[in-house]
């Protein structure tokens, strides 16, 4: 690649703490993107609990403005947390797994180089995902506002009962829901808590944004997607230790009165897939979908 | 209306039969549609059941090519048949129930000149609804199509096992699914029998079809919803009586290898509710959203 | 009633507090009770919101050791706090309902008192309802126990991620479970909590404890009902701010390796009902199985 | 084993037919069983579809009558059509599966003879398992009797809309439901068709019976579990081609007035497990309940 220096593309590396063995794959990433023609760096939380000659640190803001792309080697909770850091910013990422496929790390570690070779190479199924944002109000002031990757939630504390929410899509009141919360999910966020909840599958492609309830007291309230054009407000109205969370950051204390207003957010992000690559391959294989768990006395 | 004859506009009737009492309210209807200075006629299959003077029979093709706004006077069944006669026409439907509030049927007999007086004026709140269309291929030829506005459903018969079909989306391979069978279903059919399957609810606009397994083997084999621009191809694996219908309307003895391939229809429902009606209103009388079935033990 | 008043029978009772306009119908079931030749009580709690001349307060040790039967005028949840309390004694329950039918308290106010002649008199349907007991095991000590009459349910704080549970059944190791927590029921809680979570209704003669998990990260980590014979053991292996509740009275602050051991209670509850009285009945009435609320367009 | 001839113990062995390669196991299981002194006969059906020399064909009668186990070499569905035929006997069953974990089959067939050896030297967990039996009446006519190790199921035919059943339980009316068909299932089909129909696991020796409906048109109409000592009734009210099923072996042709009238057969089933053997064990194995199909971004 005969780039001068100042020319030169960088890659971020983005890899999951506390993980035995993890120097030597890192290693041999390195080597190969640099190798490639790449300047390599560790984004900061990163190069913490990593440390290689040469290789500098970088904010994940840095990285936004700066890199052409980011790898992420971990597992799905790791990409989480990047992906919501980068959101302002229009940086694609790959995701490396260590050893489980996940939704959105669906490269193996023992392929990692020729597949990023190919994606890096231009060969890749790049792929659009939404995420949202989301702010806390009260008394008609903004106290609080998060993103969300996978999903928002508003959920009761331990040892409470019931809380009791008034949702309200784009000024159309919806109902009071009586429940222990309510996921409100992205695509991305229906292979999650959503789904444990009894939510729909949304392809990533949908324009969806799915309402989830969680163990709710009326059984016809059932899931509900809306269009990802929809603004969602969700108001307490009743319960006690009340809670938000966006990808499960925690804004606490929410009072009677207090309104979550949720829409989708204006930055997308960009998976890059090596090429064949589907949806569809990587929900069967977690979700065991060619696999016969039970009912194996029950006749074709 | 000082228009001259051959300019009158035109309003046709569909009555549900076997409705006792039904000619006084449609006695009524009449009377002030032409009292507003409509043509009324009777789609064909009315006119068998009912009979007033003066007022014609007209083929649903007819009414298609001609009629303004067609009223529907009983239950969601009602609105379902005439309306999949009716899609490839751009005539909006009106609603009128006989006591139980429809999903498509949304206004009570006895408010229903009001809400036509001011539908009819231009005060009236206009909705798209998406339809289906598919086709039965067999070695390569097309040998049976329908239209649906709720759903496609691909079904095992009684006293069969389950059967086992090949599900691809948009070319890409979902999944071999075992099961009692697999409905492919509208926003419209979402509050039908995909929600009886356990399907999620679908707001008209969302833009998605959902796939919602009966029964399935593989417990992970959970309703999907994909984008409505998908083709979605469901091919017969494994078997006995296999059928296909659309909208209740049947095509049966489907042969293994046998493919149906459905995707939204070009044409669209468009229904006109009342100023200020949503969506929700509907939902939370149908579902019962505000009272609360079970668990009143539970504390809040 | 000729007995001379040492040996005059004793009916306690009990009130739900803060409902207004619930002097009347308290006054008229004293008259009624007293002009039957009952001694008439005020459970202790009651007593405290409620005043009558020469109604003596009693606590709950008293009455399950003095009174021939309990009348409780309120809701389920009124029903719940006395039942557990009267646990150890024999003294059976009666539930009068003050608006709206409840699971426990069957008779509505306005058919009290011919109600309350029959099932005195003798002309009564008896009901045995069976109770949960707990103890939480720390270090081999046990430093909390419990009664439920619905449930007792381990589950996460707000905030926190899942949790994960080790559930052994009579010594047999079912699974490491990670979810919201776990929902412990009996027959009578089969129509609270364990409802909403996803649970079956069990019927109260069954003899069966269902294991109900909340949103469990596996799918097919379904309810599954076991003997009421069985001893359940629920160790806590991950998680922040578990907590155990019994009937929603909670004990918080579990530890890791902490073990919530859950069996049958010796102590049944014994509910009076009007002759004629079955539970489907009120399973019908409460839970709208005569309506039916959604898919009126799919054809019978 | 120094026996006489005459005090012989016979063993009978029941093969899945269409197996390749199943004959090497099967000698060398029938020179395990000779070996150790009993008399190997083949079931009346197995023998059609394998010959060895000197081994005898035996009706299910004869074997019910005659000998004192029987083994079983194949999955589920072969077990489960032996056992319904010898319910009236009282000879345990040995389940041997040929690769993958059954429910019933639960020794591998790389196991069997250390496993065999140990169950017929008396080193067995026993387990009961209850059979339903079910008859239809017309006009108050029996025309129809079965029996079910799984279910009994009553559902609609392909084509055919809703059907309408009325559910009676010891003389308590339930409900009138609205659904494509009810299934009636022992504990030992609660892992079968009524797992994939949203039916509980049930513990087998429960003492239950569960009610799950298939595709309700009324989302509160959830599964329901019952004593087995009940008797249920139902009654086909409304809909076309209704048929009824005991394991899979169908009844066609209902009419409306036709009551099926279902409760435990007098018969058990009794299975043979290695010592340590634990439902469990096979729950957690065939429903993958130690893996994690969804949810990885979920943090703990």
């Amino acid at each position: 690649m005969p780039e001068t220096p100042d020319m030169q593309k960088t890659i971020a590396l983005v890899v999951r703490p506390n993980t035995a063995g993890i120097e030597q794959p890192v290693q041999q990433l390195v080597d190969f993107l640099q190798h490639s023609g790449y300047r390599v760096v560790f984004e900061a939380g990163t190069a913490e609990h990593l440390a290689l000659p040469g290789i500098d640190a970088m904010s994940a803001a840095d990285i936004g403005a700066t890199a052409q792309a980011v790898v992420v080697m971990g597992g799905d909770g790791t990409m989480l947390g990047i992906a919501r850091q980068l959101a302002p910013y229009d940086v694609p990422l790959v995701g490396i797994n260590l050893g489980r496929l996940g939704f959105m790390t669906d490269i193996p570690v023992e392929r990692m180089i020729p597949a990023l070779d190919a994606i890096l190479g231009g060969k890749a199924r790049s792929e659009k995902r939404t995420m949202l944002e989301g702010c806390v109000k009260r008394n008609g002031e903004t106290i609080h506002c998060g993103q969300a990757v996978n999903d928002v939630v508003v959920a009761r504390g331990a040892g409470a009962g019931m809380i009791e929410l008034k949702v309200t899509v784009d000024g159309d009141f919806m109902y009071n829901q009586r429940s222990d919360g309510l996921i409100i999910s992205t695509p991305t966020g229906s292979t999650a808590y959503a789904l444990s909840a009894g939510g729909p599958l949304l392809h990533p492609t949908l324009g969806g944004i799915a309402l989830v309830p969680i163990a709710p007291h009326a059984l016809s309230n059932r899931p509900i997607v809306v269009p990802d054009s929809s603004t969602i407000t969700v108001e307490i109205v009743a319960g006690r230790d009340t809670s938000v969370n966006f990808d499960m950051q925690t804004f606490a204390s929410l009072m009677h009165g207090d309104q979550i207003i949720i829409s989708r957010s204006p930055h997308d992000m960009t998976f890059l897939h090596p090429e064949g690559w589907t949806y569809y391959d990587t929900l069967r294989e977690k979700l065991h979908w060619n696999e016969y768990p039970a009912g194996d006395s029950r006749p074709k």
